[in-house]
């Protein structure tokens, strides 16, 4: 097989970049090792950036997000049982954000690509990339229990933490920068309508969590718990308990429960894999980078790359000038350092730190108090949470 | 002895204290254990913000300040061999810095003292405070050689970090918080002029440099050095030549050498006692908290902590009302919790980490970066430098 653009993951970034490159009229292919219902149903991020709704839009997949997709105008911190609201555009200048689930992202962007796209396979496993330095990269993959070459002007790997497009980068051009935080987050789907109308942030007695929402009828919760914990430690009554422990405000309010339908346990991790590219293969996503889910970048880093390299792509094939796909790896590793810093700051604000001591948590609700006494650093809280605007 | 207030040390905080109180007809007893040419010429910060600089003019020492402190618009900050200015009057809505070192401000207030003032004891080494709960506490002490009390309505510890006010709390009514920094400050006085206008605040490729002033013919300047390091490790070449390849940038630029006449080496340490007051004894400044020197909040906390304290005593006894002067602790941790989160921040902000990984080291960078990129991230930094506004 040949195509223009060798695209390995059908996840959010890969299908996305599909869509872009085909309104431009660069042909490519979509390898995905998972079936399309696994696909459609993975559990994953919903806050979404003004970016990254403008690039949905721009991909064509922005119909159901405008008429579903909730808009927020803030987030709630609670700490010290008092509730604070940032309000984004009064700080921001007008910007606000969108929850609209991941899994509605995938299946819009797939239901478009099977429709008039350029070809998507499922269940089509990829095996390695070759020849990333040469003129004709090569992608190794499984398809229907055949083994079966793609070759491409260029590939990009958008296949996720676990793929195999970074394997492609030799050890010597190639650098890794990680951290582990020492707790993780136990994460609820509950059939219940949300208890807020906007995010809740909280820092409570036992810890951190968070209350969000997947629809006007679908609660989803977090909460910060130990590493190493399993599900089966946390009966439902024990989360519901935990919750309200720590979302309790000295003002009426009161956390709705319901019945729970999933249940997941997520480690906190940052991770950084640089550069992002090296010969003719790209890394998008959570291929190059991870960030900890407390301030929900890792979708809208995953578009903002996808943005900058379809233009790129775009502008090489349009113009002959490589200028901004040369560019591709520092610009995005900007933006990916400066959401990996928000995402740490936010996540070491917010939480308990095991091995924290007194001085450590005052300092902690000095930050929080800051950020609801002062509009300087709210304003630094909000234009870092609705995304800093894209450099091209 | 009997006086109204009863003042422990002759620093800035205690000096400054006495003065205003002096102006509200409040009489005062100033002991301080040191002799004057020890107090005069004891080497401290020198970075006044707006409200310190007010508080001083509001004290009568305002005239050689006002003819000698230099006034500052910014700071500067050098990473990655570039430097980028913070500019505090845009950021602040006006507001600037002035440096005038704590020498000459605690020469001023003595003069004035001696002049016309309260007593002031040299060499008055203060015991014990003795019946702090009642209404007439006493402070035990030496001068001349002679065991002496001074009883008082109320009585003020300002008598630093080593000072014996606070062992008059009990245990189980006090708190301490403390972080100690894993490096030091090395410190030098040369005898050269500045070479920059104003303070450069460097992250330079072996740790922290800090380029300060103390006039227009003489330079501060600071290099981060290992804890228990000792000044006769570091020759005057070792350190000019340390100092500039931390300042180094690849603009035209150079650190001007000349002789050094003073050098001593600070660890760096957060320190906050909770509550600043016991019955009818308050500490201020140093004795209550101390921060390191990175933000220059140090001389700063003091002051407002001390404009807290005599407003609230004169409303005492103008209008009989304790009001405020019974809200002074909660009134001074929440601004000295404000400035220990900025001076630690600022701190981990510039400094090597010796336990910290490249990943650490990259969101160190991002957030320089940030605060370089970005209006509202230069602005709170610029807020919490000016200094936050007073509350009373």
């Amino acid at each position: 097989m040949r195509t223009t653009v060798g695209i390995i993951g059908g996840g959010p970034a890969g299908l996305l970049l599909a869509r872009l490159l085909h309104r431009t009229g660069i042909d490519c292919v979509v390898l995905e090792s998972r079936t399309r219902s696994y696909v459609e149903r993975r559990q994953r991020a919903g806050m979404l950036e003004q970016g990254t709704v403008d690039a949905l839009r721009e991909s064509g997949a922005g119909a159901r997000l405008g008429a579903e997709g909730l808009v927020h105008h803030g987030i709630e911190l609670r700490f010290e049982r008092e509730r604070h609201r940032v309000d984004f555009p009064s700080l921001t200048g007008g910007r606000k954000v969108t929850i609209y689930a991941q899994t509605e992202i995938v299946k819009d962007l797939v239901a478009l690509q099977l429709a008039d796209g350029p070809p998507l396979l499922f269940g089509a496993r990829a095996l390695a990339v070759e020849k990333a330095e040469s003129e004709a990269p090569v992608v190794r993959f499984v398809h229907e229990g055949r083994e079966l070459t793609l070759t491409c002007d260029y590939v990009v790997g958008c296949d996720g933490s676990h793929g195999i497009a970074r394997d492609a980068f030799p050890a010597d051009v190639s650098r890794t920068y990680a951290h582990d935080y020492p707790y993780s987050w136990l994460g609820v789907l509950a059939e219940v309508p949300p208890s807020c109308e906007e995010l809740v942030y909280a820092r409570g007695p036992g810890g951190f969590a968070l209350h969000s929402m997947r629809s006007p009828s679908v609660s989803r919760l977090y909460l910060q718990v130990p590493n190493g914990t399993v599900g089966d430690d946390w009966p439902d009554d024990r989360i519901w308990d935990e919750l309200a422990a720590r979302f309790a405000i000295d003002s009426d309010w009161r956390l709705e429960r319901g019945p729970i339908t999933a249940k997941g346990v997520t480690p906190m991790r940052s991770l950084v894999h640089e550069p992002m590219r090296y010969g003719r293969l790209f890394l998008a996503g959570d291929a190059a980078h991870i960030v900890p889910p407390t301030g929900a970048k890792g979708l809208n880093l995953a578009v903002s790359d996808v943005r900058v390299l379809a233009r790129g792509l775009a502008e090489l094939y349009r113009t002959g000038s490589p200028e901004l796909l040369d560019a591709y790896s520092d610009l995005c590793l900007d933006r990916v350092w400066q959401a990996t810093r928000f995402s740490y700051d936010m996540t070491t604000m917010l939480h308990a730190q095991p091995d924290g001591d007194a001085f450590d948590h005052q300092v902690q609700l000095a930050r929080l108090r800051r950020i609801t006494a002062s509009r300087s650093a709210a304003a630094e809280l909000a234009a870092n949470y609705t995304g800093l605007p894209l450099t091209v």
